[in-house]
């Protein structure tokens, strides 16, 4: 590695950080930018630094935002009588893309994890609480893992408590996945919930 | 996506670019930026424009340098009578990295192919010539495809006519591969190519 300027290895090294990106990536991406002009590798540049100057936190539902609040707390145009709980910003993103929910959102920043010391007040749960006012019914679209469903468990509880409707995604089989190749608590949950034809 | 930042949009945008990351992915790096530190962040952003301020081409071996001539051609432990020509810079670096072979370097920048429109011109094949001088021997490193072998051959040819002893790179089976896997054409190289033990 001798052979390798100073400035393409300190490169390589900050790409690798990138998750799911190992070294041999983070070399083919150095290697490409530069190869790519120079005017597309500053506009890459800028546009890192950008996110970080220009991308705040709606402080109504702690998602991304180049406003606070956010376009979706300000659209009156959604029912703001339902409200999706997820774990990170990314969900938001998914949930958007399929156009189908039309309500509200709450960005957790996280799950319970007792093994990695995340409790709930490390999570945005204080801010939850104001914000069911009017509110219907909370979807907890947490991921369904481990941690996502102590999580749910969690606050189903304490939402409950304030007499809301809570409710979960449903959990089974994804489309297109042969029943063979299904995970057997994917397909213990399948069975569990299975629906009236 | 109507939901997702303008600035957050043009680093996917950018991010997806980058050869072998799709827009997944691409949204994935964002966000972990977005999380990360901003002095991280600024980092990054510097370390990408600064392998554009610092990284020059070595006009002898044209492998990428941050002084001309560079580390490798200016090393007068290296052995100065072999000279293993190589497609990509990247390939210095990978031959580099096991150490073994200790000659020099000639990147051609490319391989020809008729398909693409790039012909021995494009390469650099006139500054090899004069660089033959004291050369016993010439490896030509070039990747086993149709466009390589068809540049190797060309290679070989004129470097023939200079009387230079001209060599290939071996191929045959990959270490740790199961024979019935090899695909045909790398099971016939390595029977034509078979050696006496």
């Amino acid at each position: 590695m001798s052979t390798l300027p100073n400035s393409l290895q300190n490169l390589i090294e900050q790409l690798s950080h990138f998750p799911g990106v190992g070294k041999k990536s983070a070399q083919r991406m150095a290697f490409f930018l530069l190869k790519n002009p120079r005017e597309d590798v500053v506009a890459l540049a800028k546009a890192i630094i950008d996110i970080k100057d220009r991308i705040t936190e709606c402080s109504q539902c702690h998602n991304i935002a180049e406003n606070d609040p956010c376009v979706i707390c300000t659209d009156m145009k959604r029912d703001r009588t339902t409200l999706c709980v997820v774990q990170e910003a990314m969900d938001v993103l998914a949930i958007e893309k399929i156009g189908y929910y039309r309500g509200l959102y709450h960005v957790l920043g996280g799950v319970i994890s007792p093994l990695n010391g995340i409790g709930p007040d490390d999570l945005n749960i204080d801010s939850l609480m104001p914000r069911l006012e009017g509110i219907k019914e909370v979807i907890l679209a947490i991921n369904p893992t481990r941690d996502g469903e102590t999580t749910a468990l969690y606050l189903s509880k304490i939402l409950k408590v304030k007499g809301v409707n809570v409710t979960r995604i449903a959990q089974g089989l994804p489309i297109g996945i042969e029943l063979e190749f299904a995970d057997e608590l994917t397909l213990t949950r399948a069975i569990e919930g299975r629906t009236k034809l």
